[in-house]
């Protein structure tokens, strides 16, 4: 029986983790359900999964929620409150919490857990390095839930002893079997659309992606590929490979998530149905899998495309990559922008286009630096949040 | 560098295995070279590749080539030369010779080699269970070159570990994680022909294989499906699978030649050019690979198609699979018509149509028998042919 703790518990990824808990009681136990405001959803978990911790961040929920908390349940809440409940001895930490705000609880929880099932990407784009160190010293697992990287650790963990790989850096990396890794890309909402086109489109359209239902933010970073970049730059970090072994290949049906191609041309690929209880139950279960009663495959026709991708199509894809390499702030920097680009977008005060000019603005504008501790990410986060925010009430 | 052997070597996949090997020349040594007749294509390979041995089946021809054979070369003739052709110690033997006469050969082959790149289908579905014991008593590996075959070993073997499998019979096999493996068809020139449009097919039509170059019988046999039939009862004795987990699905490009199906419904695919010089290398050098200069993936926009398999359309596939679980003469009876009727219709003696007559007449009208012995393979492969050459006269 694993005990498990779920930050972000009634967001997409924190119902879906529990959705495939739901249906397997008798290998996990729900300890502890951490969430951000949604104390409608947080009680009627609390009521089916019964949790000893409870936390919520909203310090105004907080105080309506603890009247209606049976005893024998330990509450927390605000900053501080998540930071302690991080503290809990578990065998999984499901680590759901979007944005960069989920770093801190992500490297208590590293002490705490066995296992990090990993669905927040920022903590990894503003801070891998710090992050895998980290895990290293304590041993701990971190297990991606992202489906692209979640597949490609399908492919290159099990098979470590051949290919001389360590899965999630758990050993060294023989780089004379493969040449490469793709990781594939639906496109997002507005593939192929004109710059022109690009300016105008609105917030119903770019959060209407093809393929994938997920939460609002990483459906605009799926539009500019920034997502995908980010992509890259997990992949760089939990395989440590190099960043000219790391490809992109589109795939508007989103099935197979990643291939690793080896140095004889020989490719290998990872495929499942588009929904995240699939890599969620694999970092859940690794190195078991679940039992699922439905035979989904070959049941009727269908067809897998591919097409290149052409870089010049995706500047800030491109801007990302570039910031990688640099091994700087600049990741940080991009990030925090582009957190609040679509925040600002989301809430129709500037338009679509506008994300593009407000990084490409602070990219050619910041003080590079490097990143040696927890600190520096969050001086280089409020940095860039601020300075965006002043280029956008121009806008 | 490794000793090879190869038998057929003026054959498809022979000319195939040098090809490679021409290219390896720091890895590979080649000793010994058997073919059939053609002496210009052998004479040519001898002056390249300076074997130590050289045998021909052709007593004709061998008198020829005798004369022309420098000193220093030991020579073998006839079919009691291919035999004692087969006892040469070697690190591989490349097993390409075509049809069940290759039998003895691989016998002899899998006492005197360490490893044999198994091309050969027929030694399988005639003798599968004699020829698997043997290897496992000698310690020998056999790798299969037969593409969807390899691309399966590629996905089960290098990931013994993890998933508890043995490629090869070279372990035991877990049948907990996965659920099922798939081989895909391209459904060969005459997919979607109705019963009257075969009835009429010529042979240049069927011959005409829209995605691999192979030699005639494969490439008639990949029109009935027979072939995929005999990839099956391949991979039941190759990876000791359960009939009913082996799946087929309809992949008209040959680019994905094998799936393996989780429990948990993950796919994993192995992918690579329709080239047989992709799978020879492969079991050339298992479990390294060759070094290709040249990258070939994601240069180009392309498709995968797949459409579940209607068996029903296929009757001669469907009694190749009710053969195998038969698990009696009955496997070894229809290879033998098989290659008789396809003899026939390659020379124009009989239309398409009868391939399909001849077939289901003898499977309907054979005494069932166990398969104990080598002799018995034999017996029933020749009493086989004398009923199908019998029945296709009076066609």
């Amino acid at each position: 029986m694993k005990r498990v703790v779920i930050f972000g518990s009634t967001g997409s990824i924190g119902k879906n983790a529990l959705s495939v808990i739901r249906e397997s009681r008798d290998k996990f136990r729900v300890i502890g359900l951490c969430a951000n405001k949604d104390i409608k959803t947080l009680l009627s978990q609390i009521k089916e999964f019964r949790p000893s911790f409870v936390c919520i961040r909203d310090e105004d929920k907080a105080k309506i929620l603890r009247k209606r908390l049976g005893r024998g349940i330990k509450f927390f809440s605000g900053q501080k409150g998540i930071e302690d409940f991080s503290s809990i001895k578990s065998d999984i930490a499901v680590m759901a919490i979007a944005g960069i705000s989920s770093l801190k609880p992500l490297l208590i929880a590293i002490v705490n857990s066995k296992r990090i099932a990993l669905a927040n990407k920022e903590s990894i784009v503003a801070a891998g390095s710090l992050v895998f160190k980290r895990a290293e010293r304590f041993n701990t697992q971190i297990l991606p839930v992202d489906s692209e990287i979640n597949a490609l650790f399908q492919l290159i963990g099990p098979a470590r002893r051949s290919f001389g790989i360590g899965g999630a850096r758990g050993g060294r990396i023989c780089r004379d079997d493969f040449r490469k890794v793709y990781l594939t890309a639906s496109g997002g909402a507005l593939a192929g659309y004109s710059k022109s086109r690009l300016a105008k489109v609105g917030v119903r359209k770019v959060l209407d992606h093809p393929t994938w239902k997920m939460g609002k933010r990483v459906t605009v970073d799926s539009a500019t590929l920034v997502n995908k970049g980010f992509e890259v730059i997990e992949t760089h970090y939990f395989f440590g490979l190099d960043y000219k072994k790391i490809g992109i290949v589109l795939h508007k049906e989103s099935a197979i998530h990643a291939l690793l191609e080896c140095r004889d041309n020989t490719l290998f690929a990872c495929l499942y149905p588009p929904d995240m209880k699939m890599p969620i139950s694999h970092a859940l279960c690794y190195p078991q899998r679940l039992d699922s009663k439905k035979e989904v495959n070959f049941k009727s026709s269908f067809s897998y495309n591919f097409k290149p991708l052409n870089y010049k199509d995706y500047p800030l894809l491109k801007m990302i990559l570039e910031a990688g390499k640099r091994e700087d702030n600049s990741l940080v920097i991009l990030n925090a922008v582009d957190e609040v680009a679509i925040d600002y977008f989301l809430s129709k005060r500037i338009n679509f286009i506008d994300i593009y000019k407000v990084m490409t603005y602070i990219f050619r504008n910041y003080k590079s630096s490097k990143i040696k501790r927890i600190e520096d990410v969050f001086f280089w986060d409020d940095w860039a949040r601020k300075i965006a925010k002043e280029y956008l009430k121009k806008v």
